[in-house]
Protein backbone atom coordinates (compact mmCIF):
# COMPACT_ATOMS: atom_id res chain seq x y z
CA UNK A 1 0.00 0.00 0.00
CA UNK A 2 0.71 3.31 -0.76
CA UNK A 3 -0.33 7.00 -0.02
CA UNK A 4 -1.53 7.19 -3.50
CA UNK A 5 -3.79 4.41 -3.26
CA UNK A 6 -6.09 5.90 -0.67
CA UNK A 7 -8.39 8.54 -2.42
CA UNK A 8 -11.43 8.40 -0.32
CA UNK A 9 -11.36 8.46 3.45
CA UNK A 10 -14.32 8.03 5.96
CA UNK A 11 -14.07 9.92 9.53
CA UNK A 12 -16.50 7.96 11.59
CA UNK A 13 -15.75 9.53 14.50
CA UNK A 14 -15.45 13.30 15.77
CA UNK A 15 -11.89 14.04 15.09
CA UNK A 16 -9.87 17.46 15.55
CA UNK A 17 -10.59 19.74 12.35
CA UNK A 18 -7.02 19.48 11.55
CA UNK A 19 -7.48 15.86 10.72
CA UNK A 20 -9.23 16.52 7.12
CA UNK A 21 -7.44 19.31 6.60
CA UNK A 22 -4.17 17.65 6.33
CA UNK A 23 -5.67 14.84 4.27
CA UNK A 24 -7.51 17.55 1.81
CA UNK A 25 -4.73 19.97 1.34
CA UNK A 26 -1.86 18.08 1.91
CA UNK A 27 -2.94 14.59 0.60
CA UNK A 28 -5.44 15.81 -2.02
CA UNK A 29 -7.94 12.95 -0.86
CA UNK A 30 -11.32 13.13 -0.45
CA UNK A 31 -12.62 13.55 3.14
CA UNK A 32 -16.31 12.20 4.25
CA UNK A 33 -16.76 13.46 7.67
CA UNK A 34 -19.71 11.49 9.38
CA UNK A 35 -19.71 11.29 12.78
CA UNK A 36 -22.24 9.53 14.76
CA UNK A 37 -22.90 6.77 12.25
CA UNK A 38 -24.93 3.79 13.34
CA UNK A 39 -23.18 0.01 12.94
CA UNK A 40 -25.55 -0.46 10.07
CA UNK A 41 -25.06 2.45 8.01
CA UNK A 42 -21.43 2.17 8.32
CA UNK A 43 -21.20 -1.24 7.27
CA UNK A 44 -23.47 -0.09 4.25
CA UNK A 45 -21.07 2.97 3.27
CA UNK A 46 -17.62 1.33 4.03
CA UNK A 47 -17.43 -0.09 0.32
CA UNK A 48 -16.86 3.03 -1.04
CA UNK A 49 -13.86 3.95 0.77
CA UNK A 50 -10.08 3.32 1.00
CA UNK A 51 -9.14 4.21 4.73
CA UNK A 52 -11.29 4.04 7.91
CA UNK A 53 -10.55 6.64 11.05
CA UNK A 54 -12.18 6.51 14.08
CA UNK A 55 -11.79 7.18 17.52
CA UNK A 56 -13.27 4.93 20.34
CA UNK A 57 -16.81 5.33 19.71
CA UNK A 58 -17.22 3.61 16.19
CA UNK A 59 -16.68 -0.39 16.63
CA UNK A 60 -14.69 -1.55 14.01
CA UNK A 61 -16.02 -5.47 13.52
CA UNK A 62 -15.49 -7.87 11.74
CA UNK A 63 -18.82 -7.43 9.80
CA UNK A 64 -17.73 -3.79 9.04
CA UNK A 65 -14.44 -5.58 8.06
CA UNK A 66 -15.87 -7.65 5.79
CA UNK A 67 -18.07 -4.56 4.10
CA UNK A 68 -14.95 -2.30 3.27
CA UNK A 69 -14.20 -4.21 0.10
CA UNK A 70 -11.51 -2.03 -1.12
CA UNK A 71 -10.60 -0.68 2.67
CA UNK A 72 -7.01 -1.06 2.98
CA UNK A 73 -6.36 0.77 6.22
CA UNK A 74 -8.16 1.63 9.57
CA UNK A 75 -6.57 4.14 11.47
CA UNK A 76 -7.36 4.78 15.22
CA UNK A 77 -6.65 8.46 16.15
CA UNK A 78 -5.66 7.51 19.99
CA UNK A 79 -3.61 5.03 21.84
CA UNK A 80 -5.50 1.88 22.24
CA UNK A 81 -7.19 -0.43 19.63
CA UNK A 82 -9.63 -2.56 21.34
CA UNK A 83 -12.32 -0.88 19.35
CA UNK A 84 -10.83 -2.42 16.44
CA UNK A 85 -10.83 -6.32 15.70
CA UNK A 86 -7.10 -6.64 14.76
CA UNK A 87 -7.35 -10.18 13.75
CA UNK A 88 -10.36 -9.93 11.61
CA UNK A 89 -8.39 -6.93 9.85
CA UNK A 90 -5.21 -9.03 9.90
CA UNK A 91 -7.59 -11.67 7.80
CA UNK A 92 -8.62 -9.08 5.28
CA UNK A 93 -5.11 -7.52 4.95
CA UNK A 94 -6.35 -4.91 6.22
CA UNK A 95 -3.58 -2.53 8.50
CA UNK A 96 -4.75 -1.21 11.56
CA UNK A 97 -2.45 2.02 12.65
CA UNK A 98 -2.57 4.11 16.02
CA UNK A 99 -1.11 7.23 17.51
CA UNK A 100 0.56 5.53 20.68
CA UNK A 101 2.39 9.12 21.54
CA UNK A 102 -0.17 11.56 20.80
CA UNK A 103 -1.85 11.47 24.14
CA UNK A 104 0.81 10.25 26.25
CA UNK A 105 1.44 13.60 27.84
CA UNK A 106 -1.99 14.67 28.03
CA UNK A 107 -2.83 11.33 29.92
CA UNK A 108 -0.37 11.79 32.47
CA UNK A 109 -0.92 15.37 33.14
CA UNK A 110 -4.55 14.62 33.44
CA UNK A 111 -4.15 11.73 35.94
CA UNK A 112 -1.53 13.78 37.92
CA UNK A 113 -4.39 16.59 37.81
CA UNK A 114 -6.62 13.76 39.19
CA UNK A 115 -4.42 13.00 42.24
CA UNK A 116 -4.23 16.40 43.18
CA UNK A 117 -7.91 16.67 43.13
CA UNK A 118 -8.61 13.13 44.94
CA UNK A 119 -5.61 14.21 47.53
CA UNK A 120 -7.62 17.37 48.22
CA UNK A 121 -11.11 17.21 46.91
CA UNK A 122 -10.26 19.90 44.87
CA UNK A 123 -14.00 18.96 42.76
CA UNK A 124 -16.15 19.18 45.92
CA UNK A 125 -15.11 22.20 47.27
CA UNK A 126 -15.14 23.84 43.94
CA UNK A 127 -18.90 22.97 44.08
CA UNK A 128 -19.20 24.10 47.63
CA UNK A 129 -17.66 26.99 46.69
CA UNK A 130 -20.61 27.75 43.83
CA UNK A 131 -23.03 26.84 46.25
CA UNK A 132 -21.97 29.91 48.02
CA UNK A 133 -20.09 28.62 50.71
CA UNK A 134 -17.10 29.14 52.35
CA UNK A 135 -16.85 26.12 54.47
CA UNK A 136 -13.94 26.75 56.76
CA UNK A 137 -15.32 24.91 59.31
CA UNK A 138 -15.60 21.70 57.01
CA UNK A 139 -11.91 22.22 56.18
CA UNK A 140 -10.38 21.92 59.99
CA UNK A 141 -12.68 18.67 60.47
CA UNK A 142 -11.15 15.76 59.74
CA UNK A 143 -13.20 12.64 58.02
CA UNK A 144 -16.14 14.93 57.61
CA UNK A 145 -15.74 17.18 53.86
CA UNK A 146 -13.07 19.07 52.51
CA UNK A 147 -9.59 18.50 54.66
CA UNK A 148 -6.86 17.79 52.40
CA UNK A 149 -3.81 15.40 53.03
CA UNK A 150 -0.14 15.68 51.74
CA UNK A 151 1.29 13.75 48.81
CA UNK A 152 4.53 14.06 50.29
CA UNK A 153 5.60 11.07 51.74
CA UNK A 154 2.48 8.90 50.39
CA UNK A 155 3.21 6.13 47.56
CA UNK A 156 2.14 6.20 44.50
CA UNK A 157 1.43 2.66 42.86
CA UNK A 158 1.28 2.67 39.26
CA UNK A 159 0.09 -0.59 36.95
CA UNK A 160 1.37 -0.26 33.68
CA UNK A 161 4.95 1.24 33.02
CA UNK A 162 4.93 2.50 29.53
CA UNK A 163 4.83 6.10 28.45
CA UNK A 164 2.13 6.94 30.27
CA UNK A 165 3.15 5.38 33.18
CA UNK A 166 6.82 6.93 32.65
CA UNK A 167 5.27 10.12 32.67
CA UNK A 168 3.00 9.68 35.57
CA UNK A 169 6.15 8.85 37.69
CA UNK A 170 8.38 11.74 36.87
CA UNK A 171 5.64 14.36 37.31
CA UNK A 172 4.17 12.96 40.84
CA UNK A 173 8.24 12.47 42.04
CA UNK A 174 8.49 15.94 41.97
CA UNK A 175 5.66 15.76 44.61
CA UNK A 176 8.43 13.64 46.89
CA UNK A 177 5.77 10.66 46.27
CA UNK A 178 7.31 7.06 46.66
CA UNK A 179 6.25 5.78 42.80
CA UNK A 180 6.39 1.33 42.84
CA UNK A 181 4.63 -0.36 40.06
CA UNK A 182 4.27 -3.29 38.18
CA UNK A 183 4.63 -4.40 34.25
CA UNK A 184 4.76 -7.50 32.99
CA UNK A 185 6.77 -6.25 29.91
CA UNK A 186 8.72 -3.68 30.86
CA UNK A 187 11.98 -5.04 33.11
CA UNK A 188 12.75 -3.59 36.48
CA UNK A 189 16.45 -2.36 35.78
CA UNK A 190 14.50 -0.35 32.83
CA UNK A 191 11.88 1.38 35.41
CA UNK A 192 14.73 1.72 37.86
CA UNK A 193 16.03 4.29 35.73
CA UNK A 194 12.71 6.27 36.11
CA UNK A 195 12.69 6.00 39.39
CA UNK A 196 9.90 3.27 39.84
CA UNK A 197 10.18 0.17 41.74
CA UNK A 198 8.83 -2.97 40.94
CA UNK A 199 6.85 -5.07 43.09
CA UNK A 200 4.55 -8.86 42.46
CA UNK A 201 0.69 -7.10 42.12
CA UNK A 202 -0.14 -8.93 45.44
CA UNK A 203 2.66 -6.78 46.79
CA UNK A 204 1.38 -3.93 45.81
CA UNK A 205 -1.91 -3.45 47.00
CA UNK A 206 -0.93 -2.24 50.79
CA UNK A 207 2.04 -0.24 49.82
CA UNK A 208 0.11 2.35 48.31
CA UNK A 209 -1.89 5.72 49.16
CA UNK A 210 -2.77 5.87 45.32
CA UNK A 211 -3.12 3.81 42.36
CA UNK A 212 -3.07 4.38 38.90
CA UNK A 213 -4.04 2.20 36.16
CA UNK A 214 -2.08 3.20 32.40
CA UNK A 215 -2.43 -0.68 30.59
CA UNK A 216 -3.99 -1.28 27.70
CA UNK A 217 -7.65 -3.08 27.57
CA UNK A 218 -7.12 -6.63 27.05
CA UNK A 219 -8.70 -9.72 28.67
CA UNK A 220 -5.52 -9.92 31.12
CA UNK A 221 -5.83 -6.24 32.11
CA UNK A 222 -9.49 -6.35 32.84
CA UNK A 223 -11.26 -6.99 36.14
CA UNK A 224 -7.66 -6.61 37.64
CA UNK A 225 -8.68 -4.21 40.20
CA UNK A 226 -10.99 -6.07 42.54
CA UNK A 227 -11.97 -5.32 46.06
CA UNK A 228 -10.44 -8.31 46.93
CA UNK A 229 -6.73 -7.39 46.18
CA UNK A 230 -7.75 -4.80 49.57
CA UNK B 1 9.29 35.17 78.89
CA UNK B 2 9.50 31.51 79.50
CA UNK B 3 7.09 28.57 79.13
CA UNK B 4 6.21 28.45 82.78
CA UNK B 5 5.19 31.82 82.96
CA UNK B 6 2.08 30.30 80.16
CA UNK B 7 -0.08 28.60 82.83
CA UNK B 8 -3.75 29.74 80.85
CA UNK B 9 -4.11 29.33 77.12
CA UNK B 10 -6.95 30.54 75.12
CA UNK B 11 -7.84 28.81 71.46
CA UNK B 12 -9.81 31.48 69.92
CA UNK B 13 -10.08 29.69 66.26
CA UNK B 14 -10.89 25.70 65.33
CA UNK B 15 -7.02 23.97 65.81
CA UNK B 16 -5.78 20.79 64.93
CA UNK B 17 -7.06 18.54 68.41
CA UNK B 18 -3.34 18.22 68.85
CA UNK B 19 -2.75 21.48 69.46
CA UNK B 20 -4.70 21.53 72.94
CA UNK B 21 -3.42 17.79 73.39
CA UNK B 22 0.21 18.98 73.33
CA UNK B 23 -0.15 22.11 75.36
CA UNK B 24 -2.08 20.00 77.95
CA UNK B 25 -0.14 16.41 78.48
CA UNK B 26 3.21 18.08 77.74
CA UNK B 27 2.78 21.40 78.53
CA UNK B 28 0.65 21.00 81.63
CA UNK B 29 -1.17 24.04 80.81
CA UNK B 30 -5.18 25.09 80.95
CA UNK B 31 -6.51 25.48 77.46
CA UNK B 32 -9.92 27.26 76.78
CA UNK B 33 -11.09 26.26 73.29
CA UNK B 34 -13.94 28.61 72.22
CA UNK B 35 -13.97 28.47 69.01
CA UNK B 36 -16.10 31.87 67.09
CA UNK B 37 -15.97 34.23 69.63
CA UNK B 38 -16.97 37.44 69.11
CA UNK B 39 -15.02 40.20 69.45
CA UNK B 40 -16.69 41.45 72.59
CA UNK B 41 -16.57 38.37 74.26
CA UNK B 42 -12.87 37.43 73.17
CA UNK B 43 -12.49 41.31 74.97
CA UNK B 44 -14.09 40.01 78.07
CA UNK B 45 -12.20 36.82 78.62
CA UNK B 46 -8.83 37.65 77.10
CA UNK B 47 -8.08 39.34 80.77
CA UNK B 48 -7.54 35.99 82.07
CA UNK B 49 -5.19 34.50 79.83
CA UNK B 50 -1.34 34.50 79.29
CA UNK B 51 -1.44 32.98 75.60
CA UNK B 52 -3.71 33.38 72.21
CA UNK B 53 -3.50 30.86 70.08
CA UNK B 54 -5.76 32.03 66.76
CA UNK B 55 -5.82 31.11 62.90
CA UNK B 56 -7.09 33.20 60.34
CA UNK B 57 -10.59 34.05 61.42
CA UNK B 58 -10.02 35.89 64.82
CA UNK B 59 -9.17 39.51 64.31
CA UNK B 60 -6.51 40.38 66.98
CA UNK B 61 -6.94 43.99 67.11
CA UNK B 62 -5.33 47.13 69.39
CA UNK B 63 -8.37 46.97 71.26
CA UNK B 64 -8.19 43.11 72.45
CA UNK B 65 -4.17 43.15 72.97
CA UNK B 66 -5.03 46.50 75.02
CA UNK B 67 -7.01 44.30 77.54
CA UNK B 68 -5.23 41.10 77.49
CA UNK B 69 -3.31 42.45 80.64
CA UNK B 70 -1.85 39.12 81.42
CA UNK B 71 -1.15 38.81 77.40
CA UNK B 72 2.11 37.24 77.02
CA UNK B 73 2.18 35.46 73.80
CA UNK B 74 -0.17 35.14 70.51
CA UNK B 75 0.35 31.95 68.23
CA UNK B 76 -0.91 32.23 65.08
CA UNK B 77 -1.00 28.51 63.49
CA UNK B 78 -0.33 29.27 60.18
CA UNK B 79 1.71 31.71 57.64
CA UNK B 80 0.39 35.25 57.30
CA UNK B 81 0.05 37.69 60.37
CA UNK B 82 -2.62 39.71 59.06
CA UNK B 83 -4.76 39.17 61.57
CA UNK B 84 -2.82 40.20 64.11
CA UNK B 85 -1.83 43.81 65.09
CA UNK B 86 1.15 43.39 65.14
CA UNK B 87 2.25 46.75 65.97
CA UNK B 88 0.30 47.28 68.68
CA UNK B 89 1.48 43.31 70.23
CA UNK B 90 5.18 45.20 69.83
CA UNK B 91 3.83 48.31 72.23
CA UNK B 92 2.21 46.15 74.44
CA UNK B 93 5.53 43.61 74.88
CA UNK B 94 3.37 40.73 73.71
CA UNK B 95 5.19 38.43 71.30
CA UNK B 96 3.36 37.27 68.35
CA UNK B 97 4.55 33.58 66.85
CA UNK B 98 3.56 32.53 63.50
CA UNK B 99 4.15 28.89 62.11
CA UNK B 100 5.54 29.78 58.55
CA UNK B 101 7.13 26.59 57.35
CA UNK B 102 3.77 24.64 58.97
CA UNK B 103 1.90 24.78 55.49
CA UNK B 104 3.91 25.68 52.73
CA UNK B 105 4.01 21.83 51.31
CA UNK B 106 0.49 22.00 51.50
CA UNK B 107 -0.07 25.26 49.86
CA UNK B 108 2.21 24.53 47.02
CA UNK B 109 0.61 21.21 46.17
CA UNK B 110 -2.96 22.53 46.46
CA UNK B 111 -1.63 25.14 44.05
CA UNK B 112 -0.30 22.55 41.62
CA UNK B 113 -4.12 20.89 41.54
CA UNK B 114 -5.56 24.11 40.80
CA UNK B 115 -3.14 24.90 37.73
CA UNK B 116 -3.89 21.08 36.62
CA UNK B 117 -7.78 21.72 37.64
CA UNK B 118 -7.65 24.95 35.41
CA UNK B 119 -5.80 23.04 32.48
CA UNK B 120 -8.31 20.68 31.89
CA UNK B 121 -11.41 21.72 34.29
CA UNK B 122 -11.00 18.84 36.66
CA UNK B 123 -14.52 20.64 38.58
CA UNK B 124 -16.35 20.69 35.57
CA UNK B 125 -15.78 17.72 34.43
CA UNK B 126 -16.77 16.40 37.43
CA UNK B 127 -19.77 18.14 37.80
CA UNK B 128 -20.90 17.13 34.66
CA UNK B 129 -20.25 13.30 35.03
CA UNK B 130 -22.26 13.78 38.20
CA UNK B 131 -24.97 15.28 36.64
CA UNK B 132 -25.05 11.47 34.69
CA UNK B 133 -23.04 13.19 31.08
CA UNK B 134 -20.09 11.49 29.76
CA UNK B 135 -19.72 14.42 27.80
CA UNK B 136 -17.44 13.53 24.83
CA UNK B 137 -18.27 15.35 22.34
CA UNK B 138 -17.99 18.78 24.59
CA UNK B 139 -14.48 17.06 25.18
CA UNK B 140 -13.70 17.41 21.41
CA UNK B 141 -15.41 20.79 20.83
CA UNK B 142 -12.59 22.87 21.74
CA UNK B 143 -13.83 26.66 23.32
CA UNK B 144 -17.38 25.30 24.37
CA UNK B 145 -16.65 22.44 27.38
CA UNK B 146 -14.38 20.30 28.63
CA UNK B 147 -11.53 20.50 26.06
CA UNK B 148 -7.98 20.48 28.00
CA UNK B 149 -4.94 21.88 27.56
CA UNK B 150 -1.42 20.67 28.16
CA UNK B 151 1.12 22.55 30.38
CA UNK B 152 4.09 21.13 29.20
CA UNK B 153 5.72 24.03 27.27
CA UNK B 154 3.80 26.76 29.06
CA UNK B 155 4.75 29.48 30.99
CA UNK B 156 3.89 29.54 34.60
CA UNK B 157 4.43 33.21 36.42
CA UNK B 158 5.35 33.23 40.13
CA UNK B 159 4.63 36.00 42.00
CA UNK B 160 6.78 35.97 45.32
CA UNK B 161 9.53 33.38 45.51
CA UNK B 162 9.66 32.01 49.18
CA UNK B 163 8.85 28.71 50.23
CA UNK B 164 6.12 27.89 48.80
CA UNK B 165 6.42 29.70 45.60
CA UNK B 166 9.63 27.44 45.23
CA UNK B 167 8.08 23.99 46.07
CA UNK B 168 5.28 24.94 43.01
CA UNK B 169 8.28 25.95 41.15
CA UNK B 170 9.78 22.99 41.51
CA UNK B 171 6.38 20.77 40.93
CA UNK B 172 5.80 22.33 37.97
CA UNK B 173 9.03 22.00 36.15
CA UNK B 174 8.33 18.27 36.10
CA UNK B 175 5.43 19.27 34.33
CA UNK B 176 8.26 20.60 31.61
CA UNK B 177 6.78 24.13 32.48
CA UNK B 178 8.58 26.90 31.91
CA UNK B 179 8.79 28.86 35.52
CA UNK B 180 9.20 32.61 35.54
CA UNK B 181 8.68 35.36 38.64
CA UNK B 182 9.16 38.18 40.31
CA UNK B 183 10.24 38.84 43.79
CA UNK B 184 11.02 41.83 45.27
CA UNK B 185 13.40 40.87 48.18
CA UNK B 186 15.04 37.20 47.19
CA UNK B 187 17.68 37.58 44.81
CA UNK B 188 17.74 36.45 40.89
CA UNK B 189 20.62 34.45 41.57
CA UNK B 190 18.62 32.76 44.18
CA UNK B 191 15.98 31.91 42.42
CA UNK B 192 17.99 30.52 39.02
CA UNK B 193 18.85 27.61 41.23
CA UNK B 194 15.69 26.39 41.58
CA UNK B 195 14.99 27.25 37.83
CA UNK B 196 13.12 30.36 38.27
CA UNK B 197 13.97 33.71 36.08
CA UNK B 198 12.80 36.91 37.58
CA UNK B 199 11.38 39.86 34.98
CA UNK B 200 10.39 42.95 36.40
CA UNK B 201 6.59 42.83 37.01
CA UNK B 202 5.31 44.99 33.62
CA UNK B 203 7.51 42.46 31.89
CA UNK B 204 5.55 39.28 33.36
CA UNK B 205 1.81 39.37 32.08
CA UNK B 206 2.37 39.16 28.32
CA UNK B 207 5.05 35.54 29.02
CA UNK B 208 2.79 34.01 31.05
CA UNK B 209 -0.20 31.39 30.37
CA UNK B 210 -0.54 30.61 34.04
CA UNK B 211 0.01 32.93 36.74
CA UNK B 212 0.16 32.11 40.89
CA UNK B 213 0.54 34.30 43.62
CA UNK B 214 2.64 33.43 46.97
CA UNK B 215 2.92 36.62 48.58
CA UNK B 216 1.84 37.70 51.89
CA UNK B 217 -1.33 40.91 52.46
CA UNK B 218 0.32 43.95 52.50
CA UNK B 219 -0.23 46.85 50.84
CA UNK B 220 2.42 46.87 48.74
CA UNK B 221 0.86 43.39 47.21
CA UNK B 222 -2.54 44.42 47.65
CA UNK B 223 -4.39 45.00 44.30
CA UNK B 224 -1.38 43.73 42.43
CA UNK B 225 -3.11 41.90 39.98
CA UNK B 226 -5.81 44.10 38.31
CA UNK B 227 -7.44 43.71 34.52
CA UNK B 228 -4.88 46.70 33.86
CA UNK B 229 -1.93 44.40 33.78
CA UNK B 230 -3.32 42.11 31.00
Amino acid sequence: MSLSDIRRVLLSDTLAPTCALILRTQGGIEVTESPGLSTQDLISKIQDYDALIVRSATKVSAEVLAAGARLKVVGRAGTGVDNVDVDAATRNGIIVMNTPTGNSISAAELTCGLILSLSRQIPQAASSMKEGKWDRKKVGARDQGLHGSELLGKTLGILGLGRIGREVALRMQSFQMKTIGYDPIIPPEVTAEFGVQQFPLEEIWGQCDYITVHTPLLPSTTDRLLVSCF
